[in-house]
């Protein structure tokens, strides 16, 4: 193991963090607020730390899969170690364990919250919680990468680590300019989803925050009632908009700039993902409609926005699903597990995973009749090398093992299976609220201690699609080479 | 197609059928019930039926997948259509919805109910109903084959297709002599329980009825209460011994009988199936441990009774598990989709498919330290072919769609979620009774029509493992090859 290069990479990582928590800084001295001390300790002490880190050397400066596993790994546990300082230190959440909880909940972009009234938060506070979103959605690491001068060999296993979906592609030839191009989209989407909610009548804080909420797919909100607070059409629909925007695979971007427009409609996982929406959606406003006594313009908003921010793994509420029939309910539930397309901000399966599982039970019908075809499954005009199909297949049998093992661990601590799958479902999908005792009108904040520790680890299996964290814990990761 | 020889087969099929329905009519006439002439007329059409498929001469006799694909399919539609007429002739179940579900419930060895006074039902009735179980237990068709000359080639495929689990081995090299040995040692088997039951004070006619249950796994009892109706400690522990057994491989105790013991506990299969029981019935007993106030014996009685009748897909109660722990209800819940070993009595996923995703998760692990290694997938000292590997996996997340999009069909039809995912996985699973409105203490008999002909669907697919269902509704299985 080359722990020069880890460590020196971690510095890079620890130092753009405390940058980055300059912005929240900013806005604590804008507002005069309580919180402006804890940004100050706080980005001195990750300022320090990082440079202990910078001190390493990379031996070889090759970074084989062990170093990028645990890059990713270590790098997103001290990322929201430091990033939590703030919370305990400004007095939100003294308990170590819930602002540990919080960070990772918004670095991963889950948006579980464990702070009941978000409503008498200093403003710097608020904003980073937010901020953490927008970082942690296109990945800190790539981060990372974008800003750091190229590393030497096998960045783009660090890449491959952090981004979501079972192959990430490189838009150019280097990572670096890669991550580059991946961070510039980002930031024009960004910005124009700003300017769009301060024009629909937002503040200026709130647009910002809930634009990083949105792009991050994250879904915190500075309000106790999530977006339904804002009462505003206009808002929600371009927060669907742009919900939906985070979930498509950001490298197709990248071609519609170049006005290939068709790359869009001629890539499958899109059209399954737009389908994915509009079925879901229409399925819920036909089952909710006489709930809403046909009022049609309500029944559209509420049902696509919920089913996009469901699929997106977003998690802002306009409405309070669980009054919703049981019909509705369960397709809510069974999104939380689907999440956006590979190489979006979103979390959970993915859905090119759940299109190449379709494609592999309608191959394995195809065989029955004619057993000795070659069949390759077929994804955008080209084959899907077996073993890749067979990665996708264990991954998601993995997920949901961990999915299940999870749900009856937190049984033990006084949950019932509706509340307790679903806060598994909320948290490894990287969603924020379930069903139950975490349902879309309470919070996180009542789970016992331990419920929280392991729904933190959740979070990051989620977000790091499992292998990473996983690896970190396996004794043939540490044993020599 | 060569429907000569399909014909042909199904012919064989329905004579056989009448024949067994011998036994219950030889039971109303013992009995002198109002059932008798229901049994005649039955007799009566079967074999006339059964005679016009012997009238067909197969055209090369060879038994292709097609021709296996629709001998099991369309066997076991018309063994169920014709194994319901008594049940509708002599009034039991007048609806024809009704006495299907009933049927197919029996010989696919599931034991959901629609009857709701069981024990004013008449004697012949009852028999019939229990010795579904046992003739599907161990497969219609494999019966078939038994007693039928050699067919052909290719008889093979009409074993597998039947057969549960992914890969039925032959015990001797032709399919018949093998289809004879099964039968012969569960014949012994169930010598062995109906006597150990009567002589636990059972009288004949429930020792018989329930050993049919008990050795099929399927879980008809003659009592509304099931086996807690008989409040005898002694005869449930001969049950939970023989639902264990008949949870086994059978191909196993052909070794067994060959003086060859360790041939169990080499088994890798049989291991994880043990450690399952074990395993879950420890956790579940002390989950329920402060609930029965520590009464030790009732603890450990009814946790094994329940665990073992899930697992092995039974479906028999002596407790209203529904009080239990949510833990204990979550482990039950999860247990109807494991189910027996491949090659037993028992539905469901199988242990052996449960197992081998479990190997293939921890080879992906390894992959990650060691991405180049090639790391076969290893059962009882063989490697297992990656195509069978990929077919489980396949499989799998098939039979998880499938429970998907079938509970939220049943939502529509007024059910709830707990309601319709356990109904779900009970009959897909052949288990019988789930949780909610098909709890222990309930039964099937108020499910709408709809609901009733959607789940009997359910239970000929778990049954037969999906493909054989499947396949006679593409259209590609009809066009000529």
């Amino acid at each position: 193991m080359d722990y020069g290069i880890v460590l020196r990479v971690l510095g890079f990582l620890l130092i753009i963090e405390a940058g980055a928590m300059l912005f929240p800084l900013g806005v604590a001295l804008y507002y005069g607020g309580p919180d402006i001390m804890a940004f100050v300790i706080t980005v001195l002490l990750t300022t320090a730390a990082g440079l202990v880190g910078l001190r390493f050397k990379p031996a070889k400066g090759v970074v084989r899969y062990r170093e990028a596993f645990l890059i990713v790994g270590l790098g997103w546990l001290l990322a929201s170690g430091f990033g939590s300082l703030p919370f305990v230190l400004a007095g939100s959440l003294p308990s170590a364990v819930d602002a540990f909880f919080e960070t990772v909940s918004g670095f991963t972009t889950t948006g579980a919250t464990v702070i009941s009234n978000i409503e008498i938060q200093p403003h710097g506070i608020l904003f980073w919680r937010s901020l953490t979103h927008w970082l942690g959605g296109m990945g800190i690491i790539v981060f990372t990468l974008a800003v750091l001068p190229a590393l030497g060999i096998g960045t783009m296993r660090i890449f491959q680590a952090e981004s979501p979906g079972p192959a990430p592609t490189k838009l150019v030839p280097r990572v670096d300019q890669t991550a580059k191009l991946l961070y510039g989209i980002y930031i024009a989407l960004t910005i124009m989803q700003m300017v769009a909610l301060k024009i629909s009548g937002m503040s200026w804080f709130d647009s910002a925050t809930h634009t990083f909420a949105t792009m991050g797919t994250g879904g915190f909100s500075t309000r106790n009632a999530s977006v339904a607070a804002f009462a505003n059409p206009y808002s929600e629909w371009i927060i669907i908009l742009f919900m939906f925007i985070s979930g498509v695979n950001f490298s197709l971007y990248y071609g519609v700039i170049h006005r290939k427009m068709g790359i869009l409609f001629n890539d499958s996982e899109f059209r399954f993902y737009l389908g994915t929406v509009v079925a879901a959606s229409v399925l819920i406003a036909v089952n909710i409609a006489s709930l809403y006594q046909w009022q049609l313009g309500k029944i559209i908003r509420d049902s696509f926005f919920q089913v996009v921010s469901m699929v997106t793994t977003t998690g802002f509420t306009t409405v309070d699903y669980e009054q919703w029939p049981e019909l509705s309910k369960m397709v809510l539930f069974l999104l939380m597990f689907m999440g956006g397309c590979a190489g979006s901000t979103g979390g959970a399966i993915k859905q090119i995973r759940v299109l190449l599982i379709i494609k592999a039970v309608k191959r394995k019908l195809k065989r029955l009749i004619h057993p000795k075809a070659v069949l390759p499954i077929v994804v955008a005009d080209s084959p899907v090398p077996e073993e890749t199909v067979d990665d996708i297949l264990v991954f998601t049998l993995f997920y949901l093992l961990i999915f299940i093992v999870v749900s009856m661990l937190l049984l033990t601590q006084g949950m019932d299976m509706l509340s307790s799958t679903s806060a598994v479902a909320a948290t490894l999908g990287n969603v924020g609220p379930g069903f139950g005792l975490v349902g879309p009108t309470t919070n996180f904040a009542d789970l016992t201690v331990l419920t929280k520790i392991v729904l933190s680890f959740c979070m990051l299996l989620g977000r790091l699609e499992i292998y990473p964290i996983v690896a970190l814990v396996l004794p043939s990761f540490w044993r020599k080479a």
